[in-house]
């Protein structure tokens, strides 16, 4: 049963979702690295401290993924999502570091139906991510894909 | 020391690099799902055969981290990557199902020195990866940051 949740048209342009808080642990942070991507800065406190990032800091796809969890816990798991088809852009702006607070918005742009399959449609979102500083962190635009409240049968 | 690693300079336009390649299992699947993207097509067969999905299949967040695991083990760890400001675009353009083997290519499109940064520069880069069928499952492109060779010491 769907009839609860947000459906695509329920993502009017202009309307924010709260994403997080969610902080970030070493822990969390070397065990993504060791598996997706083990560079001496996201794995070690020192040669962190040595590189540009200035600490321990999380890989940019651990980030990504964070924040995709934090979408998850504020809407989607909530609605009739179907997926996505990419991302438009994301941009990592300052380090995650061991110890931040992440917090953010997802703010919906625009959207449209999907002509290759009927009942589904594309909601255009950016998606905010601060530190507890109040500095942005991650920045992105991606496309997600939600089933249609009244549904269009098609042949086609 | 890092003389024999790849600096910015060895990135020149059209110089190629191959990925993988890399068998997905369903277990993989589950595991990065149920940490940052738990949605029923990416945690249960049944659930993914009744999505448009088609099947199992990996979060477009797993598969990115997994394309940043492939770039690490063909030329990130041999080079003087200093990190990266983030992705330029990501497409998924077809799902990641339990069992595919990924494998594919990073192609460097252009470079140009970062001002801000003395002695780093960035290189921009195309990346494809392709299931066991030559179907394109993913395609980024990314600029990444790596040290000079010629370092410019600068007291800015």
């Amino acid at each position: 049963m769907t009839e609860g949740k947000l459906h695509y048209e329920d993502f009017t342009p202009e309307r924010v979702f709260s994403l997080g808080p969610k902080t970030v642990t070493a822990e969390e942070i070397i065990e993504f690295a060791a598996e997706f991507d083990p560079q001496p800065m996201h794995l070690d406190e020192a040669a962190g401290k040595a590189s540009i990032l200035g600490g321990l800091a999380a890989s940019g796809w651990h980030t990504a993924s964070m924040h995709m969890r934090m979408i998850i816990d504020s809407f989607i798991l909530n609605s009739t999502c179907q997926g996505a088809p990419g991302v438009e852009f994301m941009d990592w702006k300052k380090p995650v570091l061991a110890g931040d607070t992440l917090s953010g918005r997802a703010i919906v742009l625009d959207s449209r139906p999907l002509r290759s399959k009927p009942g589904i449609g594309l909601v255009r979102m950016r998606t905010e991510i601060d530190n507890q500083k109040g500095e942005t962190v991650c920045l992105a635009e991606q496309i997600i894909m939600f089933r249609m409240r009244a549904q269009q049968e098609s042949a086609a």
